[in-house]
């Protein structure tokens, strides 16, 4: 059979906008580089059982709870007040976190998450840096729509996140249709930044780099801008997001 | 006097994020490449009285009437339905367009103008290529905080308008403080298309060029990127937007 068209490939650069998108029939990829979606990767490649995205500070106590979990998270980039841990990569090496779960709620990209499952997105997975190619081999197996779904910063288009879609993009970019000047947007700033993706956050003022360096969280910066070090696919199944296999 | 501080320089890339800047103390910006703004500077340039815009084909058509003006406007990229002329530069040469005042709606430019007039915007200029200069000057002149409010394609970001709020950054960034993602995005784009922002066009498959050049506006679109054709700068004052003297 002769293939006519192919899936169409979409950019939302804030959750402000998601609204423009038709999720219905797409996979959805939630990307909150700094740190939540790297975060959820390295979790789970290390052997976390699953993680359960919560929007609010309430919900991930009470759940954690209920579920005799690892609560954690953050608020403004850092711990939240009642959580465990926070939202850092480097807090789940696999001693810690083999066979456990984790609730965890970020002030972008949980809430994200949850407002594409109320926008009625059928498929939902997390994608950042450490699992760049397990994204995108997932998405270039599937062959369906795709909205790359940027969780920003408290609505503001961020340098990170969009440097990521673009990094998708150049890798799918021929099997998809891309009628979508954000896409483009995206596509052509990681052109620009992929010689040096750290160098290039710290040249352009990039305003979340800023806010965690500000915290000390060099190390996490340079661990969630480098690809494939968590070579997972996080998907959202039940409640919870688990390995793909 | 020591200047400790230097007026800050935001970009809001869509109308749907416009809730997240303050535009109170800012002069706003509105950017309509193709083609509301490039349109108003040239209008105004070939000695056009004043521009009116109106939110809607309705009031376009009720004020034309009342003030005696010509009516002009677009839906989707054309002539709206019982208004006399587009949304073209070449339309408004001097000798149709001197000493008249225009009653102007488009799809999302004149929309945003409405949108940051309400949102209590103190200033409203409008911004093109063929006013980047006059923009630009009356910008680094003013020394006043900076809202770039790019008019997108309803609500979705696009290239052109995005190159343009580059353009503008390029130029003045020395003088503004800069912390702003949207900002960097725009300026990274412009530089990588500036050496031919046609050919960046239509290599990117910039939505909007393909919708214009289906309707024949090639040259329409060589003309709204081209820098300094109408060296006028647009000024919002008691409903018109007029000359700055």
């Amino acid at each position: 059979m002769i293939k006519n068209t192919q899936p169409t490939l979409h950019t939302c650069l804030s959750p402000a906008l998601l609204q423009l998108f038709d999720l219905s029939n797409s996979i959805v990829v939630i990307i909150d580089v700094l740190r939540a979606t790297s975060t959820i990767a390295t979790a789970l490649y290390n052997g976390a059982k699953a993680i359960v995205p919560v929007d609010s500070v309430a919900d991930c106590i009470r759940i954690g709870k209920q579920i005799e979990a690892i609560t954690a998270g953050e608020r403004d980039g850092q711990v939240a007040e009642g959580l465990q841990y926070g939202n850092s990569p480097f807090e789940y090496p696999a001693e810690f976190i083999t066979g456990k779960t984790l609730v965890l709620t970020t002030t972008n990209g949980t809430k994200l998450l949850h407002m594409a499952l109320d926008k009625g997105a059928p498929e939902v997975i997390t994608g950042s840096f450490p699992n760049l190619s397990a994204v995108t081999n997932y998405l270039l197996q599937q062959q369906k729509n795709v909205v790359l779904a940027c969780a920003a910063w408290k609505d503001k288009i961020n340098i990170e996140d969009t440097l990521f879609a673009g990094a998708v993009i150049n890798t799918i970019k021929n099997d998809f249709s891309l009628n979508c000047d954000s896409s483009q947007i995206a596509l052509t700033l990681y052109n620009c930044a992929k010689p040096d993706l750290y160098e290039f956050m710290k040249a352009h003022d990039a305003s979340h780099y800023h806010r965690l360096t500000n915290f000390g969280l060099e190390k996490d910066i340079r661990f969630c801008l480098t690809a494939d070090g968590s070579p997972v696919l996080p998907m959202y199944r039940d409640g919870k997001l688990v390995k793909h296999m």
